[in-house]
């Protein structure tokens, strides 16, 4: 039995509950069952109960009501990860650029400190506190993953620990950020830049405020994950050479288009002597790269490794399930191992 | 310790033994040792000895007398299989059509029914007997792996068995032949078939006799392989529907790409009710699809899933080093799990 306090229950949360609720023979059938004694929300409110929360009410008083009806509590989501018997947090929160990935560092930080395992959707963490975190989970025994923080489900950070042992990552090229993406294609099929950003706020693909994603933060963010956790660099979101999309002109990306090339946001990491360079820009690639065929909400990567040719992984328009498939996944990965293994995580084993 | 039987030495063979010559030190902090205590060829001859080959002295006679030189035996390779004594047996013997993939699926029997390890980068046991090797290792306590069998040593077999658990690989699509990637990719850049196919014999890349490549052969083997590994079918390479390039003319490689496609031998596997049905036939692909970015020796594979968007992964020129990294790859993955936890296998822990 998984006994997981969830923090953040948003569309990714939500599809997480109900793949497992959809699924539950089938992972019975593995051995996995699941219980959430905890959900903690900033703007839903919380719930709790020791015995297992009724996940179909859950889902339902947000579908029915925006928010959880019903006994609620006032504890603090910090204090439910000090204090609440559970086995993994699930940290769902918003990523924070200014707070430096808090407070979800602070509720990882206590969750590992009593050497319980944390499997995160959030790429604050990771961006923000990686080697701390790390350290701390093979001191404490608890266990950190975090496929989901980059390219939602698709295997990243599984793939390299899991399946190239006896590798090193010299590199990475990707398409990260889904929103610049969607901005960039429409912008090609003829709309402004203002107009397709706007595009991307109506259908709820960008926030309100969409500088996060138009400024490169995102793409930054996501970047700075790659380099950390795939390549050992020192590094932060403010470390990453950053350029966003917000001074890309219509005539831009439609003389690019005339010449037989497409402008896509690529996020790169390197190394460069010892170090680990990284950056975020604007790129006009030639219409047959890789990249170039990924349109709207396609991503992409690409990772250089010492020992073979580059290998891409390149998702197809995914949603919100294929980031909460991640977080399943790596709740099995958690359940089936015993936890001396240590190294289920995303961290080598030594 | 790692003591192999290995049975071939060709560009792969060679070129893993040479990694792992490389990278020593490095896998011996991961606490990785090997020893090659049989080394078995149709051609170069045969090497033994129980207390391990001197690696560089055969890679010296295969280079320098395209042979092993000095000791050898007239042990036939199947009865080394029975009764040396080594830890895994590492299979790299041509692929074999007619003869459904024998000698290799005797060999592989024969280590597994004595519940030692396999790794092997021979696609004809798994494209010919799968099940059966699998129900053997189960029962036996051995253990099989075959990562190079598809697209080199990128991650395929492992990439699903072990980051994509609780999911169901529900199709797949893929370029996996190069030879006639390469063939063409020529075409389209003006050459003949009968030049193209030429210029791939005396380049290395296709055989003298081009025809397992040309007619689909290779790609129905890959097909038959993933078919059964990733879905559970229960077939073999003659029941791929399968349809060679060796009809293609010239113009209409130029037709298609005056039309904006590529033309492209595309391997497919899918669901039909409950059956897996399987083709290989050449396809006209928008020049906006992701394989007609893959060009000469780039192979791709996209994998759809119960759970997730498609997930492809596309693999940038590879060379035997990639397969020899596979190889690799699975060999620390044995040594590093207990022989007892069964699952490091490509098959479920089930």
């Amino acid at each position: 039995m998984t006994r997981a306090l969830m923090i953040g229950f948003g569309s990714v949360g939500q599809a997480l509950v109900n793949m497992i609720l959809d699924r539950s023979g089938k992972l019975a059938g593995r051995g996995f069952s699941f219980q959430a004694i905890g959900v903690f929300t900033r703007t839903r409110g919380n719930r709790l109960d020791p015995k297992g929360l009724d996940l179909k009410a859950l889902l339902y008083d947000i579908s029915a009501h925006g928010k959880f009806m019903g006994e609620t509590t006032d504890m603090a989501a910090l204090e439910a990860c000090r204090t609440l018997d559970y086995d993994v947090l699930i940290e769902l929160s918003p990523l924070t650029i200014a707070d430096h990935g808090e407070p979800a560092v602070s509720h990882i930080k206590t969750a590992l400190s009593r050497g319980l395992d944390v499997v995160t959707a959030n790429k604050g963490p990771i961006a923000f506190a990686y080697d701390e975190l790390r350290d701390l989970a093979r001191k404490s025994g608890g266990r950190l993953l975090f496929e989901s923080t980059v390219m939602d489900g698709a295997p990243v950070f599984n793939l390299v620990s899991r399946c190239m042992k006896g590798n090193a990552v010299t590199g990475f090229s990707g398409i990260l950020n889904s929103t610049t993406n969607y901005i960039l294609t429409r912008m090609e099929e003829g709309d402004s830049l203002a107009a397709a950003t706007q595009e991307a706020i109506d259908a709820g693909i960008a926030e309100a405020d969409p500088s996060n994603d138009v400024d490169g933060w995102d793409a930054a963010v996501k970047t700075a994950v790659l380099a950390r956790a795939l390549m050992g660099a020192g590094i932060d979101p403010f470390d990453v050479m950053r350029q966003g999309i917000g001074n890309i002109t219509d005539e831009a990306i439609q003389n690019a288009s005339a010449r037989g090339k497409r402008v896509k946001l690529v996020c790169r990491g390197w190394k460069e002597n010892d170090a680990v360079k990284t950056s975020v820009a604007p790129e006009e690639l030639d219409k047959t790269h890789l990249f170039a065929g990924l349109s709207l909400f396609d991503a992409g990567l690409c990772i250089e490794t010492e020992l073979m040719a580059p290998n891409c992984i390149i998702q197809k328009d995914p949603t919100p399930r294929d980031t909460a498939f991640g977080i399943l996944e790596d709740l099995l990965s958690l359940d089936e191992r015993p936890k001396e293994a240590g190294c289920a995580g995303n961290h080598p084993c030594a």
